[in-house]
């Protein structure tokens, strides 16, 4: 069976790099945003392939399932408000696992190039001269305008989408409010659940209604997504209910369907299908 | 081997569904930008179980090749400004194919989600009473941001990204250019070829500068994909130099890299993998 390796300068899967090969290359992949098959093709094969997987606290156990035996996994993340490994020991845990000449992916939730810090984990790459590159996945955007049966982008309401922050280094993020406020904006708050007073306040200010309508998507794709909605004013007790990482998307209502069938949550399937087959070749 | 279907109500792949089973659902399913190792796993299940797809014009035919043999393709598709089939055709189609109990999946490149015409598809399959889901894809945004090896957020720098279109349905798209000309802004540009002249026009009338950098990704993700980048005065002269799609990056340059080696094209492998395996079960 074809298996071809995604790694350019790979051996074959399960076997140990060549005393040849030369230090390891890192490529970014992106988890997409929890439900295994929102996973990319190319992300299972580098999952499966690898010889080291630095991946976010977030990274769901399905995801990981897909790691070969023996690969070492750890956990580099970073959720939330809690315990935080400092941006800089995972570069340096980084650039030492690809030193070390393994194949080596650092697997983010999402899109690593939405709100990854890449950058950042790229330039301590380049500064040690290692080669690097980046698959990308299924943002949390996507997945929850999936789960609420809406388009981000709608012909005569709005030509542009928006995809914020609700935290910057320096505290909650400042944003165009006065854009974002306008009839017809929708944009996707990402880690907004603390800063969700905040933001209201800051649309209410620069002439949003207080009418218009939110939804809150938590664990969106995942068995515990949960789908709440209500008006902008709501914004802040719908958070306050979350126990997850939460999608807001300001603008957008779920489709009437969504409340009423389980429409919400994706339940594609059960997920056998392609951890079998790896299991198999 | 075990097999589950995406489909909800559907018989096991390759049986023709059961007398007694209601009309068919409809999956939109995200196709990617193009490269079959950008599909999710859910959708290369999606394809390979369907009886029924409707496809754009632009999804790419190693995508396709996850059909069974037997299942109908058919093209819906709208390419920028050639001949189209009109919207209301598109969703008759739709609703014809759902009525007639087949697992239908209506494939769309990127994430059905943006700039996709979800919501009047969905209108059409509601107005006949038909059920349908949706599998988010990657958008071609952060296909793009992958090929030139950049993040499409930066601590620092932007806590905001822009998702636009550069046409409606009115012509040129009307966007919050005096948002999108501050400083650090970074934009993707879906459908820009035509209107890079105008959204130079606007953004430098609001104040942007003419030297800040834009990033032009051609076939993002495909065999023939090109990064060019220059400046944003430059942008006309980068898009006239296209053939295919072109997802245009404002506020982005490439890292150094992908201009000096094969950084810039994903070149993840060939692509026999999955297709292969579903061969043999």
């Amino acid at each position: 069976m074809s298996f071809f390796s995604i790694f350019k300068r790979a051996a074959r899967p399960g076997q140990a790099p060549a005393a040849s090969a030369p230090v390891g290359e890192v490529l970014f992949v992106g988890a997409g945003p929890g439900h295994p098959d929102l996973l990319t093709l190319g992300a299972a094969r580098a999952i499966r392939e690898a010889d080291v997987i630095l991946h976010d606290r977030l990274v769901s156990p399905e995801v990981l399932d897909f790691a070969r035996p023996g690969a070492a996994l750890i956990e580099v993340g970073k959720t939330g408000f809690g315990e935080a490994i400092p941006q800089e020991e995972i570069n340096a845990r980084l650039v030492a696992a690809a030193r070390a000449g393994g194949r080596v992916v650092r697997l983010k939730g999402g899109d690593p190039c939405i709100f990854g810090r890449l950058d950042e984990e790229i330039a301590a790459l380049d500064a040690a001269g290692l080669a690097w590159r980046i698959l990308p996945g299924i943002t949390a955007s996507s997945a929850a305008a999936a789960s609420i049966g809406r388009s981000l982008t709608r012909r005569e309401r709005n030509a542009g989408l928006r995809i914020i922050t609700g935290h910057d280094a320096r505290g909650f993020a400042d944003q165009d409010w006065r854009a974002l406020a306008a009839p017809g904006a929708v944009a996707a708050l990402y880690m907004g659940k603390r800063a969700a007073r905040f933001v209201v306040g800051r649309l209410i200010m620069h002439g949003a209604s207080a009418d218009q309508p939110v939804s809150v998507i938590e664990n969106a794709s995942g068995p515990a997504e949960r789908v709440s909605a209500g008006r902008l004013a709501e914004l802040p007790a719908l958070t306050q209910a979350c126990d997850g990482p939460a999608l807001i998307l300001l603008g957008l209502a779920p489709h009437p369907r969504v409340a009423s069938d389980d429409q919400a949550n994706l339940a594609l399937s059960d997920f056998p299908f392609l951890t079998d087959l790896l299991q198999e070749a």
